[in-house]
């Protein structure tokens, strides 16, 4: 078992797909398990939004990755058999070039100097990186969340990339809901004072609108039905000043509060404007004009798209579009529904329920779970 | 057909549902059609959060109210047979007594030394108006929204004030998700600096998070059915500056921002955290420890709950909660189910799908729809 935390500068002008171009981006990397001879065993992770490139805990990194549970020695991406690459996206702030990076042609952080960032220019990156490590052909994709759309401009710019291609909890583009979502968040921040059109002081970032686009964030990541069995109208405790009219008087309220304030110390509030943007903007149609026609262009043995019944950020009835646009072009495609009710954010927390889709997909013998 | 704006005065003392009180504290009301002799064919309607008590035009006001297409001559809420009362809810400001009103004992606005207002000193107030008026006993009462955890308020607070009772869209207390968007759309608020805890310059509210909680509330007051059919992924155009790198793109983002500026002028930022808290903080069960204790202390002889399927906020099984704890204790107890696509609001804009509802309910004659 070998594992390693590295970092791969592509040289030279990178051109960016909506125009414009940086100069020799570097991508933060890490990677479990070995490279076989024949150069045809790695599976590439794209993330969501906001995790870095530690999706498992690693002898150089011991701290629990944000799919943990997922890759290791015998698990559905079994480290054994398989070598797994995790890239932190192009425009996150985990050691990978982005808004919060020095430009190297001026010698100061880009900020909003940085040009519009894409999915595709996501994609793109990691392709680059792929080739550095001298793979031809990945065995798989598996992208979560916007990496599913990252997965899917991955594949459509890169044909013959990769045999395999596995969605979870993603989509072909997104849905104006979930624009008017991520449209509010990136307002919230940019609203804060502090957020200085993109130059507010690192050490005092807008936290106060990262929190607020963090709860808003929650509100859609998990689901009411939770919720409701979880929180109820249970009270906090101890919450509030007593002097505070509006105080945290619910448990839900707490709940929320803990998570912003979890969360917002670790991310860059630029890089989120930039990365939550590029969600926006990714539509599998515009290859070809209809989703129709983009499909006819994947080149793919197989694929497998895996959505929850209560997300609503990637609602059901899309996971069912995109599995029957890949059935018209893959032979072996496979949609799996799952009922857990922790809405969007299951794929990171109902292990015992996407385990044993992937084992199936990757042929894997899990564990049986606890 | 006669029509008035007009308001009433309690008063003395008026002792609050958790705790302090106020000074005769006034309320704006209006009213459509006549109180027959027997005093027997009035209707109370309590509105939703923002709403004012113009829920119709009359000759006083011709313009359009909130509900202006099911309350006329011949329409659902007949005003030649019916006397139609609207309210301002207590702790609004289109009228009556709030937290921007005149604290009469100091001379000075309320703003956050109004006491914390619940559904229930809605109720009592508004009950107070329907004594005034010389009604003993309404016909019925009619809550949309927030509007119909006020009638339950209404109901149990003061049994056999209502011979029949109407909820639409609303519940016997709100969930977690909807806590959660309401706690949220209030720090919106409060985190805006503007806000000033309360004190802020009439000349310059926080409207910056007024309008973010505007837009939060149109996301879940509508739905992502309604959306992907109306916008899809439509591009807004001539909106933003060119220099904005995330300036408005897609036309969900045109059509929030067009809602927030339209709202956010017109409601008083305090009073607006005051009714939503309020909306959180009713519950049924509190009467009796349980619903089920709490609607057998119900005396009602007929109701009606309708509901939508689309709705996130006041969702369908809490329609169905409702109405399922009015068949245990009421014999003429009705539940209706809609399938409008515009969830929440569909009450506001699905006339021709709530009308005929009404319309049965009251047995009366309604104009065939366009």
């Amino acid at each position: 078992m070998s594992a390693a935390r590295k970092s791969i500068t592509l040289e030279g002008r990178f051109g960016m797909h909506r125009g414009g171009s940086i100069e020799s981006p570097t991508l933060a990397y890490e990677t479990w398990g070995a490279l076989n001879e024949r150069g045809d065993n790695a599976i590439l992770i794209f993330s969501g939004l906001s995790p870095s490139a530690h999706a498992a805990s690693s002898p150089e990194d011991p701290s629990a990755g944000w799919w943990e549970d997922m890759i290791g020695s015998g698990q559905a991406l079994d480290i054994d058999r398989y070598y797994i690459i995790c890239i932190n996206s192009l425009g996150s702030c985990f050691g990978s070039t982005g808004p919060a990076s020095i430009n190297p042609e001026t010698g100061k952080v880009y900020r909003l100097d940085f040009p519009v960032l894409t999915l595709e220019d996501v994609a793109n990156a990691a392709h680059g990186v792929v080739k550095a490590l001298g793979i031809e052909c990945l065995h798989a994709v598996v992208g979560c969340s916007m990496g599913g759309m990252t997965g899917l401009a991955y594949c459509i710019r890169h044909p013959g990339a990769t045999r395999a291609f596995v969605s979870i909890s993603s989509a072909t583009r997104a849905e104006p809901f979930s624009i008017a979502v991520r449209s509010l968040q990136r307002e919230m921040i940019r609203t804060d004072p502090k957020w200085k059109n993109g130059n507010y002081d690192p050490d005092d970032p807008p936290i106060v609108g990262q929190r607020l686009a963090r709860k808003l964030g929650m509100i859609t990541y998990r689901s009411a039905e939770e919720w409701r069995g979880r929180f109820g109208r249970e009270r906090a405790t101890g919450e509030g000043g007593t002097g505070d009219r509006f105080k945290i008087e619910f448990s839900v309220e707490s709940y929320l509060d803990y998570q912003a304030q979890k969360f917002t110390g670790g991310f860059d509030p630029n890089c989120y404007l930039y990365l939550s943007h590029a969600s926006d903007l990714f539509d599998l149609a515009e290859y070809g004009g209809s989703l129709q026609s983009a499909f006819r262009r994947l080149e793919l043995e197989k694929t497998l798209v895996v959505g929850v019944t209560t997300d609503i950020l990637f609602p059901i009835h899309q996971q069912r579009e995109l599995a029957a646009g890949f059935a018209e072009v893959v032979d072996d495609a496979e949609l799996v529904e799952l009922d857990c009710i922790r809405g969007h954010d299951s794929f990171l927390v109902e292990m015992d329920a996407f385990r044993p889709v992937l084992c199936d997909f990757f042929d894997s013998h899990c564990p049986e779970s606890a």
